[in-house]
């Protein structure tokens, strides 16, 4: 269980397998968020469809609502959403951090309080493993202090936190069916990044989360720490880019060694009215595709591009159909899925590496909304 | 084209083909509301697999948005909302007469404010068979007044209108490829009720409807009407019960040889959480079933009681999740095009007119909430 074959190479970029309790799942892989148990608007039937094979779900929201011992009681996640294959669910760290205001942490964890209804709880790693164990995802991580990633002095303290919480949460865990990935933390600091891969490295997780980017450094800082760390890593263990992300950042990721990345930009994009596409982000809302008969990308596959016009589209958006959000997110999921599926290819026929610049030009009109700006 | 067969009989209720240029259309049958060309966070892959057939979609809204003009240079309605079965759309008039407060009717047609803008329209019988046709549907509808049922003075004025109009639709229709129906008013009095039947029936409709009910009138009003108008009805026309319905009246309409139906209780009800089952109409949200991991209704063949519990449903609902109106609305939508594929089946076997009681009995818990009140 929870092997991880390193299956082709091209550069540091790798194919691999990774073995889990609902099947072997081929890397890099990009996976949807379901933060609640569903991916937003989109049934388990659809992210089949589309090529979703890892999906990510939420320790924090899922705790607070429906409750991990209900989840836990019927079945577990996989049972509950419906979802066949793996799952991997965060820690919970993130999203406590993130309630900067209502949170207070200390070196057995954090107090916190509920965005939903205000009242107070608290996370220590030991909860957070017993909170995962409930849910019964493949793959658990660590609980781990995300900090700002600017800021030095914090930023040492909350990697000290982190590398004790790791060691706390792999003396929690009590079953083997569960994946627990540890995570580096260190800011945008080569020493310190470099120190929290080697600890994170020396433990016995079977694999190895970067953490602390994606969260407001500089894409120059998010390379340079990716460069840091993933020489450091062990090759025969996956390695996951917690949060990440846009097309430019998994195809930069990917040339750097990761596996596994996450991120909710396709299926927010989607509620915001946006698609990637090969002339750039479109906003679908924008009058220019009242009268557009061409799909969203005439080279996509997804069951939106096979079936609607953009016209069709930009309608159901003005007119305030929900279909819109769910045609949307089809499409932008399948696109990050096809870029990893491609690249998968390219490392296959050992063409990755020299086609990294004409895929980042490919993509990068798709960092910003090219026409409309709404 | 246009053909109808009436391939079975028990009693009044008939099983019928009605054919169409989008295919051959099996009644009884329900139509779910697609009202701005989109059936209410549904994908057409989702409609086809839970067997719906003719989808309706609603003129006023379709003129004011995206404009008909926009869907005929599109291609039609068919290939704008990518729906490959026959279209069915109504003449305007409800929808206009329903901005009580906005128009203004004279004998010529009716002056109306938009809701969407307060923009002025104006739709006349010829106007709206314009506006059909550049939709181009395969069912269209005669504009028509649709007035309080108990008022007798109005009604009997909106009547004689209704009459005139039906002759201009006629006049104005330019195509062969669409089949207009005429349709009955009268309110809730048998003798114009009557009256309006036989003047209907003389005209050269191929199919006839039933307007004005549903409308505030009593279940046993409802069915005084049917009572009086069906058997005056040609035999060889499909019947047309427009804005209808619950189960009850389904089964009470086919009972007195009604053949179409539509409505948009199935996916109303799913945006506010109640589905159909054997206990009743349910409401989803209520604490009760945060643990029940049955399906909505165990004999159900939809994708929803197929996959998942009530207790996934309810997380959905109270989690907010889009995702929950669609699993909703394929169960409702499931639940009533089964219900008269059953009843096709019965009609086709000898047992429907033995079985109305019972029929009656099982589907008249569905009237209201039996658990939960939200």
């Amino acid at each position: 269980m929870f092997e991880f074959t390193v299956t082709a190479t091209n550069g540091r970029a790798r194919n691999g397998l990774f073995a889990t309790p609902h099947g072997d799942l081929p890397t890099p892989a990009f996976a949807p968020v379901g933060t609640q148990a569903a991916v937003k608007a989109l049934t388990p039937a659809q992210l089949s469809e589309l090529g979703a094979s890892l999906v990510l779900s939420n320790t924090y929201h899922l705790y607070l609502r429906p409750g991990d011992e209900l989840v836990r009681d019927l079945g577990g996640l996989h049972r509950f959403m419906q979802w066949p294959g793996p799952i991997l669910t965060d820690s919970g760290g993130f999203q406590v951090f993130s309630l900067s205001q209502t949170r207070k942490v200390d070196d057995d964890g954090v107090t916190f309080k509920s965005h939903i209804d205000g009242s107070t709880h608290r996370f220590t790693p030991e909860k957070s493993i017993a909170i995962q164990e409930n849910l019964g995802a493949d793959i658990i991580m660590a609980f781990d202090e995300c900090a700002d990633p600017h800021d030095r002095p914090y930023i040492e303290k909350a990697m000290q936190r982190t590398h004790a919480w790791a060691e706390r949460c792999l003396a929690a865990k009590t079953k083997d069916d569960q994946a627990l990935f540890g995570i580096i933390q260190g800011g945008i600091y080569p020493d310190l990044r470099s120190a929290s891969a080697k600890f994170i490295s020396s433990l016995p997780f079977p694999g190895i989360a970067i953490g602390g980017l994606s969260v407001g450094e500089t894409k120059d800082e998010m390379r340079a720490a990716l460069e840091v760390v993933t020489p450091l890593l062990p090759e025969d263990k996956p390695r996951y880019l917690m949060g990440v992300g846009t097309p430019e950042d998994i195809i930069n990721g990917i040339a750097r060694g990761i596996d596994l990345f996450d991120c909710v930009l396709p299926t927010r994009l989607a509620r915001h009215h946006s698609a990637f596409s090969p002339e750039g982000r479109l906003n679908l809302m924008n009058a220019a595709f009242a009268r557009d008969e061409r799909p969203i990308d005439a080279a996509c596959d997804c069951y939106t591009c096979r079936t609607f016009t953009r016209a069709y589209l930009r309608h159901l958006i003005v007119a305030k159909e929900l279909l819109a959000g769910t045609l949307l997110s089809i499409h932008n999921l399948r696109a990050l899925i096809r870029l990893v599926e491609d690249i998968r290819g390219y490392i296959a026929e050992g063409s990755f590496e020299s086609r990294v610049p004409e895929l980042l030009k490919r993509w990068s009109n798709n960092a910003k909304r090219l026409l409309g700006h709404g």
